[in-house]
């Protein structure tokens, strides 16, 4: 998926579940919701797709900034952070590339180079 | 923003706010996360954007087929609803565009192209 940037680490799931949100605010992020989505899809269907998390993590001065903007970039925010675990017991750690999704929007593309750098900083800390 | 689908709503934001759930549960949507960015704004910047919600909206079953073909996708879900407040007071609704975001990921575009037709039903209930 290009929409997103990758990693896989040499961390286990349940240590980089604890270390995400410490990780996101440094770099001035909080979180605002969080699917677990493998509990759901479990709940609701009997299915088995592993342990999968999504985070949303927002930043509310540049969310501000994108909607001052942007009104319309809502669509595209909370910034998206996945953690899932693979067969092989091993854990991906996945974050939006805010470069792929809104630098066509040449107003938004200053901020979403920053927000990109900050989203790399974070995945090397957790991984 | 390319990304998402928009309306302008003749309805208010506040009777959209209402008629969303259910708009969303004909089309086999639950809500997943709720977002109020106008009051996470208010609270930590103590800025004004306007009433500002963002809806993470799942269908199970969808889900469960996009993350079984690429395990990634979750870096994209949940489709995401958003309707905020014009200064004019008119309500815009908007939805992820999934054929714009993932339509290029060929495991997926069928997928797409049904998410896609049931957020558009879902727009037109609620406006």
């Amino acid at each position: 998926m290009d929409q997103g940037k990758w990693k896989t680490l040499r961390s286990s799931f349940d240590d980089a579940l604890v270390r995400i949100p410490g990780a996101l605010s440094e770099q001035g992020f909080g979180i605002v919701s969080q699917i677990d989505l493998g509990e759901t899809i479990r709940a609701k269907l009997g299915k088995d797709v592993g342990r999968y998390r999504i985070i949303g993590a927002c930043n509310p001065a540049f969310a501000f900034d994108a909607v001052t903007r942007e009104p319309r970039v809502g669509v595209l925010l909370p910034c998206n952070v996945v953690l899932y675990e693979q067969k092989d017991g091993t854990a991906v750690l996945g974050a939006i590339d805010p470069m792929q999704m809104i630098a066509t929007e040449p107003a938004l593309k200053e901020l979403a180079t920053e927000v990109s750098a900050r989203l790399e900083r974070f995945m090397a800390s957790v991984a």
